[in-house]
């Protein structure tokens, strides 16, 4: 028994024999000291393991940095325990009982329940604290227990005793020890405090214990944590970057949009905002005209009944709204589905009348809990860009391929990437296996014979068929999912659709479901962040503002106005008696493409000084070419 | 006493003695014998009068002739008599029990319970008969009778004693003879049945006894009644005219809407009525950028709360659609105000911004008896092109002006002529007495200065204050209400609207309410009616027909298509294996404006065979200039 050796599998596939108990720090170190020191964790047998522990059996293992996405995860949680540790050293004559210490995304967090209220100000305190417990490099220990040990270890901390009692008996309790810290923990964890050097606390905020408003109110406090300080840097920048680019913040500055508490979360559009909501609308209506869908428009509200037959009854009604309109119950729409069910079954349809593809600009409603709602990007009631593509089976790769196309042709137009998604069969779903495998299958064959790269969502599909998602990348590489097209089987079985075929026989057609901007609410507030407000000129509610340099030139811009006016171009003219330079600042701080200056010179020369948003030049033109560049800007959408 | 004598007064002012006792027949002789047979009722002291029944005391009298709107009204009551005369002859060995048979708009009908089921085949026979008595030219004669009189000669008649029953007892009960006929009725009535020639049945309905569903269902024989049988002739071929315009039989022909049993009086727009619907909506929203107006966006429903504090919820929460949201409940809007009211509000406004003109394509919900709805014209939800316009009090007539002059503007591009009512204040009314004669002043002062011709509709306003209406007339020569503009006094007080003036002090606005199309719903079925679905080329929805003569054409054809498609043109091409003529008619029935026809020599000079609908030329031009001859057409909306 002594010399019992394991076998290890390394992930090229190489087996090395090592001692029993040999741990992932031993067997790096067993290839190179570089490796050693590089490595933090890993996984043996696809399980998190901590670094130092000894390994008891044979194992396919990986080892892993701090900078990969296991190395983050590791360190995030021992920050956790950084934090807990020097929030216990400052506030040592305070009660200090701690809760959970997960990972979030970029960070971690601790609740605790503390006798003193801490504030965003005592922060930097922590963190000082938290950067001698780094410097003091305590190694951190993993320990196994037994239940009475543990109750014992923590019988002064009564939300330990609790999580305690709520690990499954057959489960082996854990401790971890970095100093004079003990903490209740699965792990794992790094090897010791030094790694853990790149980190910022952000804020404090009440969370109640265990989620539940019936319990106690815990402090926590938020942090983000990063494998090197420039990483913090980054994310920082990005932060602010982010709230600069805010689009409830710019909702409000460029007047966009409001909301108000007479209806949360269902958006106010004001003048601004409603100018590039329609042309949001007017782009895409002209693009499906070009790629010939007609429009329809169906009512807001429709009978129960109706929604039972469609199946949103049963998959969707808790996020329903409802209404009684002669004694009988309406529900408002959540989804346009069953009207244009309706508009495709009140004629007969020949095979020679598919594809029919039936849009519709159609405001739904949707509730989300109050707490959820997100500016734009999380409403109420918004409005689909929703299409129902009616189509024999012999069409469907042509018709997704087709909508496929329409969508690049969108996201194109606003400088979006984009990368694909498959979404298959999730557990509540409708209808019989062979129906899905059919439906799947042909998804997958669009996607290959358009050499897309895609990822496969498993188990993410509708209710009523597979889907393909595609999530645009915003200016900050943020991921927004916003078009969809989604296969259904089963809409054309519910409502019964029919086709007579070339044989004069009934055959069932195959609804394809498309969105393009999703919600045309949630696109703008995506727009907003992603332009950061500096909307293109076609965009722009205001797209040029023309400023007379003194009254005398007051003629000259309003000619300018009324010459670009008489072209549907969006343009003021700020004569107000205020200084040019004060004028100009306004201008920008509205993020207004083009600003053009005309004083004495302009006027005489019939020319413009034109200076474009973000650039400091003033560039002098003439104002027949400026008049037909600008023309051409917008049309061509640039 | 035998030669007391009475004063007559005529509408000229003159008066004359007359014995007492005199008829307007004997008076009406004493000045001409062809007035005296020109002339068959009369106003006695403003009542309607037999025309020769004996008046026994001073009056102020008016002579009225058949063609008059008091003529026709006796015609058309007598004639319902003489209707349940010819029943009463032909069906007498069956049970006869009359109800009521009063007057409508342009004719009559008579409410019967008869043991026999009459069908529209059985009318001609009924006609037949009723000639017969109009050319016995039976006296129809007026007799006071005692209650206890009544019931004897009604004792077979439970309807009519039941009739007698509701007579208040200080009134005098009256009876009318023709020949074998009685009837219990406060008349007045023709002196003979040789005047009742020009008339029509038109159908067979049934009715409740008193209009009461849980009494016996009567059949109701209806008919129309005119001075002339060029009249009825005239009328019948205005209703045949009407027939063929009906918006509900061209809405189906034309593929333009629909309705479900799934969402009654819940319009939905199919791909045709959609274009148009769109093209209404591009129309007005660019005139309402050039007239200065903002566009805004509100929720479909909003906190019950805010319909309180505007004053819906008192006087229309009948008409209102209620949804659960939180818990709370929610209203669908039947109004936009009280969206504008809360976006108004949410920014300091100062006396500079003002006026404000905010305008909405706001779709609400107003609940009308299903018994009520008539395909677009009367609906449960429309889409209202609602503006309100914040003014100072020294704005109001010039942006009442500015109103006008859009509405002006709109109705002339549809070739509406119109005219205008003042609706002065209705009793439900909110406010007090100074605040509705200074609106209703300031209205009066605009329409003045505008040198408009209208009238008063006394307490027809609406219950926050006065508007003036526009009724336009349709081909048809049909009047509807459409726009409106009307002025609020109240709705600024009751969301406490404010400006700040050049003082710094706080001001109270003044709200305009404005709609042009009204409903763009309802407007839309006026359309179809007033163009007989031949729309005009800009509402069009299929706007050229391209006809290749054989397919050695298609290429051709598809030149034009092209050409077309990409000036935004509607245009298609109808290739299909059917002979030209066929493919002709079609066009023609779907009311296509422009047929183009190209064959070889067409192709060879690059010109087209032009056929304008509702014209039997072909007209040859050259390709080119067509083009360039529907884009102008198309932007000048002719």
């Amino acid at each position: 028994m002594e010399n019992k050796h394991i076998q290890i599998t390394f992930p090229n596939g190489e087996k090395k024999s090592y001692p029993l108990g040999v741990s992932l720090e031993q067997i790096a170190g067993s290839i190179s000291s570089s490796l050693r020191k590089k490595s933090v964790t890993g996984r043996v047998n696809g399980e998190l393991f901590d670094y130092q522990r000894p390994i008891l059996h044979d194992a396919s293992i990986e080892l892993c940095d701090l900078q990969s996405d296991v190395g983050l995860e590791v360190l995030r949680h021992s920050m956790a325990h950084i934090l807990a540790q020097a929030v216990k050293r400052i506030y040592h004559n305070s009660r200090v009982h701690l809760g959970v210490g997960p990972v979030v995304e970029h960070g971690f967090y601790y609740d605790m329940d503390l006798s003193v209220s801490i504030g965003e100000e005592d922060l930097s305190l922590i963190e000082k604290e938290m950067n001698n417990i780094v410097s003091e490099n305590l190694p951190i220990e993993r320990e196994e227990v037994s239940r009475v040990e543990a109750e014992q270890i923590f019988k002064e901390d009564p939300l330990k005793l609790e999580l305690l009692k709520d690990i499954p008996v057959e489960d082996q309790v854990t401790i971890y020890r970095q100093g004079e810290f003990i903490d209740l923990c699965k792990g794992p964890h790094l090897p010791s405090t030094k790694y853990a050097k790149a980190f910022s606390l952000r804020n404090v905020a009440g969370a109640y214990w265990k989620g539940d408003n019936r319990n106690r109110m815990l402090q926590r406090i938020y942090g983000v944590a990063f494998a090197s300080k420039d990483d913090v840097k980054q994310y920082q920048a990005f932060l602010e970057d982010a709230e600069r680019r805010n689009h409830r913040t710019l909702g409000k500055d460029l007047e966009l949009f409001m909301f108000s508490e007479e209806a949360p979360g269902m958006p106010f559009f004001l003048a601004n905002g409603q100018i590039i909501r329609n042309e949001l609308e007017v782009f895409l209506r002209g693009l499906q005209q070009a790629y010939d869908y007609s429009e329809v428009r169906t009512p807001i509200m429709m009978n129960q009944r109706l929604w039972e037959q469609s199946g949103h009854w049963d998959h969707y009604k808790d996020n329903m709204y409802f209404s009684d309109v002669d004694e009988q119950r309406f529900a408002l729409k959540p989804m346009n589905c069953p009207g244009h069910m309706l508009i495709y079954k009140h004629q007969l349809r020949s095979y020679r009348d598919l594809p029919i593809r039936m849009a519709e600009f159609g405001q739904v409603h949707r509730h989300e809990f109050s707490g959820s709602l997100n500016g734009m990007l999380r409403v109420r009631t918004f409005c689909q860009d929703d299409a129902h593509i009616f189509v024999r089976e012999d069409q469907i790769e042509a018709e997704v391929k087709h909508a496929l196309q329409l969508i690049d042709n969108v996201y194109q137009t606003f400088g979006f990437s984009y990368r694909i998604e498959l979404s298959t069969r999730p557990e509540d779903s409708m209808g019989d296996d062979a129906l899905w495998e059919k439906a799947e299958g042909a998804l997958r064959n669009v996607l290959h014979s358009l050499h897309y790269n895609y990822s496969v969502n498993k188990g993410d599909g509708a209710f009523y068929g597979p889907k393909i998602d595609i999530h645009i990348n915003d200016a900050l590489n943020r991921s927004h999912q916003c078009a969809t097209v989604q296969l259904d089987f089963q809409m054309p079985e519910k409502f019964d659709l029919q086709f007579v075929d070339q044989h004069n026989c009934k055959k069932r057609p195959v609804v394809i479901h498309r969105a393009v901007f999703g919600s045309i609410d949630r696109f703008l507030g995506i727009l907003i962040e992603h332009f950061g407000g500096a909307f293109p000129v076609w965009l722009a509610p205001v797209q040029i503002k023309v400023l007379p340099v003194s009254s005398s030139h007051h003629a000259y811009a309003e000619h300018i106005l009324q010459q670009l006016k008489r072209d549907g171009v969006r343009v003021e003219v700020d004569d107000r008696q205020e200084k040019l330079g004060y004028r100009i600042r306004e201008a920008q701080v509205k993020k207004t493409p083009y600003i053009v200056v005309v004083g004495d010179e302009e006027q005489q020369q019939a020319t413009v000084s034109v200076r474009k948003y973000g650039e400091d030049d003033l560039n002098k033109m003439e104002l027949d070419n400026f008049i037909s560049s600008i023309n051409q800007m917008i049309r061509d959408k640039k």
